[in-house]
């Protein structure tokens, strides 16, 4: 044992992190160890109660303090467009645009047959009940145009789209791209998708 | 606010551990909101609790669980050399070695004109009491090769030198390395204090 039983127990911990290894952890315990006690209480205490303080909202199963969430209950949001994103963080993503006056609906995971992912495991159960009371008139997929992405986006075009209107994000050049260094996949995209310069 | 109050908390609190931005500090959150509430507990009250545990050894000035720590207490260490070293993890670097077996005082920084640290932010005035027992008959200044490690070195031994015998580690080309690709001055430092091969 290297250091303190404390402070290795900190560091084995703190080592969970994503991507964080043993040498990261110990700079991080570091700097947790100069802190002032009430400073590092409150910081025990936000990881110690962090699910205590957060739910789920029923509605769109994102995290939040209140149920429904606050887009949820937003009467000025628009019921007949629900969007499809993977977590809370590609909805916030697509909130910071400040372009979307519609719903959200957390899918929760995306199929991916390598690692044993498959639809049962994602959100969909409460999405098709969602959809039966008819409100909800378009679907737009906002999922990442990955491997694990499109195999999902086609699977829940496959089960919805007799019963409602399905789109997916835009595929295209991003803002501010140079031709030369898009890479083939996105330029052969962005010439399928074309659009009118009238528009 | 993007997110529940709870979690936005926990994000602005692990953007302050070091070189942790807020898009990192958001996957470390992601991350803890999917652990089981008792490893959420656990981890909480490790940092709540860090600095209870946690005391300073009287002898070496150096972090412990007991005092005088386990190498200020141990028979079998040497007492007439004392190893002065910036921090902990110095320390350990170089017990890591199983090379030295004598004792260690931790200096607690090194001289800093430029952040106005000066001799007298440092560890210096209890390290002049434990010469002044005499059982001390040499000090190795084990202090980093940078400005900061060598203006340090230089006023230590300047105040000492006249009581004990004061070494440094030794400077020179890392193990494994190739000459071609050594800095100038490793190159210079390595034919300075070149050892003859009887030796």
């Amino acid at each position: 044992m290297k250091y303190p039983t404390a402070l290795q127990t900190l560091i084995d911990k703190l080592s969970n992190l994503p991507s964080v290894g043993p040498k990261t952890a110990e700079r991080y315990a570091f700097y947790l160890l100069r802190q002032s006690p009430d400073r590092l209480k409150s910081f025990g205490q936000a990881i110690s109660e962090l699910q205590e303080k957060i739910i789920i909202c029923h509605n769109c199963l994102s995290i939040c303090e209140q149920n429904p969430c606050p887009i949820c209950s937003d009467p000025a949001r628009r019921r007949d467009v629900l969007c499809v994103v993977e977590n809370i963080q590609d909805l916030n993503a697509i909130e910071s645009t400040r372009q979307y006056d519609g719903r959200y609906y957390i899918l929760g995971g995306l199929i991916n047959t390598i690692s044993g992912v498959g639809p049962d495991d994602l959100n969909i159960e409460k999405l098709l009940r969602t959809i039966k009371t008819g409100e909800v008139k378009e679907i737009i997929l906002a999922l990442n145009f990955t491997l694990e992405g499109e195999t999902t986006s086609l699977y829940l075009t496959k089960i919805l789209k007799d019963r409602l209107k399905i789109t997916r994000l835009a595929k295209g050049l991003p803002a501010g791209s140079d031709l030369e260094y898009a890479d083939e996949l996105t330029l052969a995209n962005a010439l399928k998708y074309r659009s009118e310069m009238t528009k």
